[in-house]
């Protein structure tokens, strides 16, 4: 079942390496038929060089396996929860990119600095209040998807105009308009999270760009009256 | 029509990921036929392995389509106004490399902190001043040019000696006496802003070299008395 | 003898180049048989493309050569004492690797800041106080092994939870379950190492993660209620 | 003529970029034949992929071509200064590999932060004083060499200890046994940098070592007593 749906996971995990944002198995992509309710998602803890398409993962909202031998990525509960609340994505990465994990640990938002990061990230990526240690304890990857939930509804960001978030002390998810999409945003916030980073040893109070910079170049490539690329 | 000169930025706009100035589609090359005044450029958001030469897009002074199936650069306004200004040049690269992109955020100028700079720049690579909410909203792309020409214009620097600038919160454009020369400045402004960052991380008052130097190293390798090279 | 252990050996130095991890000739990887009480080591000096499995060198516990016609590395006898005194390690791996040595130079401890830490090393990766004269002058890379065996007894630190150390001004050892476990270790902790230093500079203070935190990821993949992975 | 020292320098080289150690042109080695007190060095200017060994050019001490058809590297000059007074040294490589360039345009000396660096330089690789104006205006090249020297003998450092330094707000110039080693030198060199910098940003009072440490490691590779390595 869902053999395409298959195939694009399978692609996405694959691309995780070749952009150099994870070693070993840490990272994962899933993609969701948002008609039947079922996600597609990479198994824990196997290398990319053993992957195929088979392998992946069928669940549905309860985490329940659906199809497939093997158990599915230990952050399924934490992907459920943002295809549960996110009503628009189709696709979630999970990577520990070591310039978004910088940021992470740091426990500070990545401010938005400038026009590549107003490309695609309307407005400073949000890091995510530490866990509470009950919520560590008990089902602590559901309740990581809890949190960043909790985080875009406290701050009112709409998460179709910010694909990403950086958990605290962990690393960074992120979505799109499907898996392929959902790894592109990640490659561009550990892009954004590199320059930024930069750019704030050089002059901490001044990396923040102005509103109307902001709105120009999200609305530029994003909305009805987006103009970038062809058609 | 143009064949050579589209050829001529075919490679150069291939050559930017090749030196890993670029990720996906952020950077354009464009060229110039100067007698003709027609600009060849590359199409908006297309994939670099999807280009080739029959893709680039041939504009003129106006920003019109002169030959070409396909959109040309969104930034295709900015190249148009520094061929229109800086009257020598025959090329110009648009990039969002990481180290010059860092001190376009901080929105500080490049110093000019040792003679690999020197060779090329002659004298801090500056930065331009934010761009006001009116020129942003507004034919924002040809405004970009507009900035940079007028950094130039006020601080009084020929782009002949100084061939590249940062465009405040976005990042750098560079040129020179053809697509390839510009993307070779590129290469050389993203190398010297990565050893400048951590000259100024060592020592932040002490990375500005003497003027001395400064002048050796820029007429070593430009104008008459040249004698780096053969011949 | 032992050739299994040899090209166990042998892979596991091959590992290093390909994972960034040395330069030149700057690492070595051991194996141990606990039965025989037999140590299998890289040669000195030897160049990693002129390695092969037969080239490998037997040293017994007391760092009498048993077979093999080159020396063995000149960080034998710090190898020994690791399998003397850390009963359950059967592979031991040092490298010059630069973020590692970046924290051993500066003589402090990488913080436990993130779940990529917790995940392999249970609290701050320790730095060993650094060496005495005497201890310099006179068996040095045996006490180099008794000064990281100092460190964990005094600091209370069990060697099953913290497979890697900082030896002062100098650089890391990590050790495993094998030998490819040794190096898989020495790969995590060059990574946490460049993350943490990155989270360092944004918020020297806050990088420290909460105690449960790492607690949870340690034992979720750890132990006997480990539930990441396969089976 | 010096057909095998040609080789030598061609080869040395062409190492250069396989080391990540330049980009373009910005690199040379040479080599000298003692006895007949001639030098091989790289023609200026030109790629690495159009260098062949015929196109090394030959200069006697006074720098006049005795043998080929290009013109030597602009800093033929250094190299012949440094062969002159630094009797010992067969090799030289000059470079601007960016973490030693960043140092240079710092203008700081790489302190003896660790190990790595101890078994290649014995004691903080000097940074040489800024240029003085009449030294820049007249026969500048050589003038480098000239301040190089001073800066040795000022210090009282022994080039065979110290296989390196950095010119002020340049970069840095390596030497050694062969052109082979003076290019290994420049490797380590610039790995040094790399970690003493970030060993630095976290503890900068911190990272100098130990003067016994700093003496076992130098001893342990060189001089009589030395016992790393094969024989």
């Amino acid at each position: 079942m869902l053999k395409d749906l298959k195939e694009q996971v399978y692609q996405a995990n694959m691309a995780l390496p070749d952009y150099g944002l994870v070693v070993f198995t840490w990272g994962n992509v899933s993609g969701i038929d948002r008609e039947k309710e079922l996600i597609v998602i990479k198994p824990s803890g196997v290398d990319y060089k053993d992957l195929t398409p088979d392998k992946m993962v069928v669940v549905d909202f309860d985490g329940k396996i659906v199809e497939g031998d093997l158990k599915p990525s230990s952050d399924t509960a934490t992907h459920i929860e943002l295809y549960k609340h996110f009503k628009d994505i189709k696709g979630v990465v999970h990577t520990h990119s070591p310039w978004a994990v910088s940021f992470a640990q740091a426990g500070i938002d990545i401010p938005a600095a400038g026009t590549t990061h107003a490309d695609y990230f309307y407005g400073d990526i949000p890091v995510t209040r530490p866990m509470k240690k009950d919520e560590i304890e008990t089902e602590y990857e559901k309740q990581t998807g809890t949190v960043i939930i909790e985080t875009f509804e406290e701050r009112q960001i709409n998460p179709n105009d910010m694909p990403g978030v950086l958990v605290n002390d962990h690393g960074p998810f992120t979505w799109g308009s499907s898996p392929d999409n959902a790894v592109h945003n990640s490659v561009v916030l550990e892009q954004v999270a590199e320059m930024t980073y930069h750019g704030m040893q050089l002059n901490r109070e001044g990396v923040r760009m102005d509103q109307h910079l902001l709105d120009k170049h999200f609305l530029r490539k994003h909305g009805k009256d987006a103009y970038y690329g062809q058609k």
